[in-house]
């Protein structure tokens, strides 16, 4: 699922990108923006990637609705399908044999097409629900039009009714990275897995995955949010009969130019993956893993010396795709505050840095998310005053030394 | 708001496209699929216009979900803006001065935006009517999660509760191609204007409207219907704002390459617009008109002859565009079967020709209607067959003359 959360970018002036120490920083009212998950980091590895992906669509083309009258998903343009089995196949995290695709305008889209098409035959409105923290979008996507089918039931930790329910179960999780399984822990559940972030620049690959619905989104993969490009990976026939159901009446399909465009992206980075530790740098997981590594490194780095904050610790792995073994980078850093502080966003918001609340995911305010895949600018600007915060900290701690406070 | 109404292609073999006479047809097994509107007879036109239209994309562009943060409709391409502004004002079939402008993934998923933004704040769940014949994908459309913010309450003609509703006119309408206003004579009423078909190809253009809330469709004002590009003009910011919000949750925005590659057709029709009547062959409303007049007058004359079947007359109205005195050329034919025959879709499926049924507009089963926009191939053999029931409702009047039956 999208990590956008339906925020704005909101920089109040392009100034400030480039060097400086902690006071400029500190007095700077350049906002950077780590709400939402902008995927912007892989551009310059596109950029690189020069005329390989470029798509040229002539006025002519395009025009039908219709992309394969063959398929019962008739708006699937047959590229994009075959370079999503193709780059499924390549990095090994998903089973695709046997399974209808069906594609969406982003798997938000998708998450909605599903709860139709599990719900819409049910004799009574069904719970959905997910284990905090959760994806901040789930409770709004779900009630937003107060539909008759379904309703957000909250965190499934405390779901303990004895009736039918839906569980997203997001792994690796949105905002905390976590890989996770179904925690209600009982029959008549139907599990959705949110599978955004399940690609080697983010965790270790540890298996091909088989769940019965699988959502996956172009935007985390590949970094091309603007296209609004995910796909659902169906084991019933029926129920993707229903999701293309919805899909036709929200939306007619899905953009044509979009999906040919993705297709063409996804079939360049499948291909690279067949050329693992080549010299040619076309790797797309070898160089965002490596990106999101070093981020990490400093991230972790930082925040240790600022004596403030900690961050969650994931395990060593081994990755069936790379072959190493290795813990997870995860798209988003989820930022604890250390004891007696109360307002974790507020302490960032202090320093014009604008993350998501621990709260917006069902969880304490002591938290906030923290997005990892943002330009460089606006990450080597994060580390700046992630590092000045320490200063302040040291500064204020060693004052409190000194007066006896 | 578009035209597949949800079904898909039937086409059971690709022969028979060529020549032949009335025999052949009437024998031929290939399906021709007129129940949807899937405009593809305009791509004669886009071949002809070459590279004018064609877009590039590289891959490193569009990434990011946002395209204009200074814009409340931050995921709105500012050339696309442009050139629906540019195209309106050029056409003068709607005022754009003062209004937001919000894109969408097609005018359906902007009507659901709309609906969601004039009831999320209302008390009770609100009826959606409009009046038989009505676009046979609006319940559908409104009813699909069961929403409990609204629902819809059938033919507007019916519609007399005392209590707020909204109305959803269609002009030109879907299936009819009539001009409409509101027909609830009353106060309390929320107007949603879906202007689809508002262009010069198929009505005159008597006025640039100004209602509060407009929607419009590449797919049928262009027939680039593959993009799922719609735009809606909304007068109140508010409501705008609360669209916008909907847009955010159902598909974090809309795809970006297909806004991209729109806004580029848009302003090659716009900017052909202003050479009306040149040898150059570039202006799309006089290619369009010219056909759609064409396939009007042998439809008329056919129908004619057949003495089976009735079509709507249009007023001569004097369209501001063209400066001629014209009548309207709908993209549908609403097609009415003479006394007696009470399902007019049998006869057509009959000759196997896929049409929609009048039952499935709120109206008689007596009715069809018959997509006007379809390819020319498709098109030509309509016609051919339309004739082989003239023939054969001849020869069987003949036969009962004969027999005194």
């Amino acid at each position: 699922m999208g990590g956008t959360d339906q925020a704005r970018g909101t920089r109040r002036s392009p100034a400030a990108a480039n060097g400086g120490g902690v006071t400029r920083n500190l007095n700077s009212d350049t906002v950077i923006n780590l709400d939402h998950g902008d995927p912007t980091m892989y551009e310059s590895f596109w950029r690189k990637m020069g005329d390989k992906c470029t798509v040229v669509i002539k006025g002519h083309e395009c025009l039908s609705y219709f992309s394969n009258i063959k398929n019962p998903c008739w708006f699937l343009e047959p590229k994009l399908e075959e370079s999503i089995k193709s780059l499924h196949g390549a990095v090994g995290n998903a089973v695709t044999d046997g399974y209808s695709i069906v594609v969406g305008t982003g798997s938000s889209q998708l998450l909605q097409a599903v709860l139709y098409a599990v719900s819409c035959d049910q004799p009574n409105q069904i719970n959905v629900v997910s284990p905090a923290p959760y994806y901040s979008s789930y409770p709004e996507i779900i009630d937003l039009v107060r539909s008759g089918l379904y309703k957000w039931g909250g965190d499934a930790h405390g779901f303990d009714k004895d009736e039918p329910f839906i569980e997203l179960v997001t792994s690796p999780n949105n905002p905390n990275g976590v890989i996770r399984g179904s925690v209600v822990n009982r029959d008549g559940g139907i599990l959705i897995h949110d599978l955004a972030y399940y690609w080697p620049q983010y965790t270790p690959i540890t298996s091909a995955l088989d769940f019965d619905i699988m959502l996956f989104t172009a935007s985390k993969c590949t970094g091309h949010a603007g296209s609004r490009i995910g796909w659902a990976l169906v084991k019933d026939k029926e129920v993707a009969k229903k999701m293309i159901k919805f899909m036709e009446v929200n939306t007619i399909g899905v953009s044509k130019e979009s999906q040919i465009r993705v297709a063409k992206i996804l079939q360049v980075v499948a291909d690279g993956c067949k050329r693992f530790g080549s010299p040619d740098g076309d790797n797309f997981f070898e160089f965002s893993k490596s990106l999101m590594s070093k981020r990490w490194e400093i991230l972790r780095e930082t925040v240790k010396k600022t004596r403030m904050f900690t961050l969650p610790k994931y395990p060593l792995q081994h990755c069936n795709y790379t072959g190493d073994v290795t813990q997870a980078h995860p798209a988003f850093a989820w930022i604890k505050c250390k004891e007696g502080i109360e307002d974790c966003e507020k302490v960032f918001r202090g320093q014009n840095i604008l993350t998501r609340s621990g709260r917006r995911f069902g969880s304490d305010p002591g938290y906030v998310r923290v997005s990892m895949v943002s330009k460089e600018e606006d990450f080597d600007m994060f580390i700046e005053r992630l590092s000045a915060i320490q200063s302040f900290n040291t500064m204020a701690m060693e004052m409190a030394l000194q007066t006896g406070m």
